[in-house]
Parts: structure tokens; C-alpha cells; sequence
């Protein structure tokens, strides 16, 4: 058995506990929406903000992927909602089996939107379906406007891109229109949001996407 | 053989190309680091500012890991050093033999210092020996400050941690104590620098430890 044969067997078992997860999520009428960027792009302040937003009026919930420490799933306790952390052992993004084993822990039940906030990192998470309605990856205007062609396997999968921290963009070298250029060229149909979850600006815009995109799970039953 | 069989298998190869190319850099007296971050912490424009310093007086050269893109070694060709950028097919790190494959074709020889700029990742370049003298973390101050315990691997195998773009430290909320602390726990020896590559401050002390590195390294023979 050759590498790349572990590695087609490793990505079939994936897909099929992605599967059973995505009829369960199906079935419970929650929205499963999978937040995948590089370190520090602000995910979990991302998420901290729309909390403060949509939690009085939305049953929310949330698993953390992280390599280290129970930091990420504690900043969201805080805030009131069910949070589970997967800890990888070292792995670079989650994979299905982690989600399912973080939801038959039952906390997550009830949830309306589960965000799962992946494992930072632009590479990995990419190749593993978490039975998520959607992939989101999010690119700080800290981080430089060439991403998109650097990384084109996530933006190119991605329903959707946030461009977060724009209130650095006074200070840093980020042309958002080079960002918007590579982003269409590698997926036509994804959605460009910017964000800046310290300021509150373009929150409005990413809570309303959530709630539509509810809606419309809903919808199809 | 199982997955962890394979990837004892890799790792051993690369082990075995890394004492190649280590006693192959020790007879060309080229100082060799390999620096490792999430995307966006800065690698290249740090790359572009020591040129800037240092090669008028010693022979640089630079092999850049991307998963996509010869944008990189552009960046820094335009500044009249050699420089090869490695496509790494989509893996997430550079190896060793990739950095062979760098260094037979000639150009990077006469090298007295080689950075070897790792994918931007910060959790699987850290299991690859790439024959490197050491390995330098890079943590921008837009990342946040509780990287390190969140990625605690390669900040307790990096020699050198530099905290990068500290020209933003007035408009993000980041802990220089915090982060200074966590390395200190995870790498006691490891040194902690501060630099901005766009106003300058802290590139003199960056440059006088590549400096003394080779001075050392030279020494040692």
C-alpha cells in the first residue's frame, strides 16, 4: 500500500462519516457552516461577534479544532453558547469522524447554526467534508492580497469569502479589488464579504447570509 | 502497513536526504535557515528588507515552497539574488528532497547564506528537516498572542522566533509579555526578536544574528 493509497483510504472513510453527518444535520434542521483560514485571520473573533448578534434570537452552537489548548471553545462558553473542542493530536484540519464524536456528546443538539471552526489552516482542512452546508474561508487584510492564487484549493471550494479586519486597512498594503479579481477567477459563485469584527462594519451582511441561507435549509426541508 | 507506518516512512527519507544536504551546506560553508508561519506573517518582505541589507557584502540566495504561484521567488529575483521556487503539488511543507532537487540545479551553490521559505503553514513543516542550520518562527502581531501554545511544536523547535509587522502593534490588541512568556515555556534557549520589515526597527539585530551564525558556523568549520 502506497502512500497516496493510505491516503485515498483515509479520504473515502471521510466522506462516507460525511454522509451519515450530513443527514443528521438534515434532519435536525441545523445550518452547518465550516470556517477554515490560516492562524490569526480572526475566526473566533468572527464568530464571538456574531454571537453577540444573533444568539438572543438563534439557538447557536460551535466545535474548535485546534492542536493545542481549550482556548477557542472557552471564548465562546463565555459567551453563553454550547461549545465542544476537538483537540487533532497534532492533525492539520478536523475530520468527520471528530465532528461526529463532539456531537454525540449532545450538547450540540439543539443547534440552529453549528459553526465549525476548523484547524488554522489554508491547506489541509480542504480535502476533509465535515457535512457542512458550506465551506467559509476567511483572509485578513494583514495577510496579503495574494492569497487566493497561493492557496486556490480552499478559495476555489469555499461558498464563501470574508475579508476580515478591514479596519487595518488604513495601515497595511491589501488591494481588495486583486482579492476580488483572484477569488472570481478561481470560483465564479462565491459571495465576497468584508468584515471588521472589532469595528462591527459588514457584520450586518455576514448575519443576514447566515440567516438566509437558514432559511432556506428550512425551506427545503 | 498502516498510516502511521507510512508516515514513518516518509519521515524516515526525509531524514536520510536531510544528512545529505546538511553535510553538503557544512562543506560549502552556506548557513542555512528554514523559516516557517501562517500565511500572510510576513517571510517574504522580511527576505526582501535583509537583502536590502545584507547583499552587498554577502552571496544570498532563497528557495521558496508554495503550493501555487512563482510569486515569491519573483519577489525576490526582482532583487538580484537567485531564488527557485518549489511547487509542492499541493503538500502542505517543503522536504528535503525538494530542496535537493533546489540545489542541483547549480544556481544557489555559491550561497553564503540560504533561507529556505516554507510553505506558509505553521504545523507541517515543522516534522521536516530540510538540513537547516535552524529553524526561525515568524508571528505576525495581526495573528494574535496566543499562537504559540496554540501551535506549540514548532515554537519549541524553532531557534529563533520573530515577531513580525510590530509597525501594527498600535491598531491590534497583542500581548508582547504574553507571547514572550509562552516561547520562553515551550524553548527556553530560543531567542525572540521584534522587527518591521516596512519601518525598519529591529532589522539590525535580525541581520547581526545571520551574521554571527555564519561567523559561528565558519569558526566551527
Amino acid at each position: 500500500m502506497t502512500e497516496l493509497d493510505v491516503r485515498e483510504r483515509v479520504l473515502a472513510a471521510n466522506e462516507s462519516a460525511a454522509r451519515t453527518l450530513r443527514e443528521r444535520f438534515r434532519a435536525a434542521g441545523t445550518l452547518v457552516v465550516n470556517l477554515i483560514s490560516s492562524p490569526g485571520s480572526g475566526k473566533t473573533t468572527l464568530l464571538e461577534a456574531t454571537i453577540a448578534l444573533l444568539s438572543a434570537r438563534l439557538k447557536l452552537g460551535a466545535i474548535d479544532g485546534d492542536i493545542a489548548t481549550e482556548r477557542d471553545a472557552d471564548r465562546l462558553r463565555r459567551l453563553g453558547i454550547p461549545a465542544h473542542q476537538v483537540l487533532t493530536g497534532g492533525a492539520c484540519h478536523l475530520d468527520a469522524r471528530q465532528v461526529q464524536g463532539a456531537m454525540d456528546r449532545g450538547a450540540l443538539d439543539d443547534a440552529e447554526i453549528l459553526f465549525i471552526e476548523n484547524v488554522g489552516n489554508l491547506i489541509c482542512p480542504t480535502s476533509y467534508d465535515l457535512g457542512e452546508d458550506f465551506k467559509i474561508v476567511l483572509l485578513s487584510t494583514a495577510e496579503g492580497d495574494d492569497k487566493p492564487f497561493k492557496y486556490p484549493a480552499i478559495f476555489a471550494r469555499a461558498a464563501v469569502c470574508v475579508i476580515t479586519k478591514t479596519d487595518l486597512l488604513p495601515y497595511v498594503s491589501f488591494d481588495l479589488g486583486a482579492v476580488a479579481r483572484q477569488v472570481a477567477t478561481l470560483n465564479p459563485a462565491a459571495l465576497l464579504l468584508r468584515v471588521s469584527a472589532r469595528t462591527g462594519v459588514g457584520m450586518d451582511e455576514w448575519c443576514a447570509l447566515l440567516e438566509d441561507a437558514l432559511a432556506r435549509k428550512r425551506a427545503e426541508g
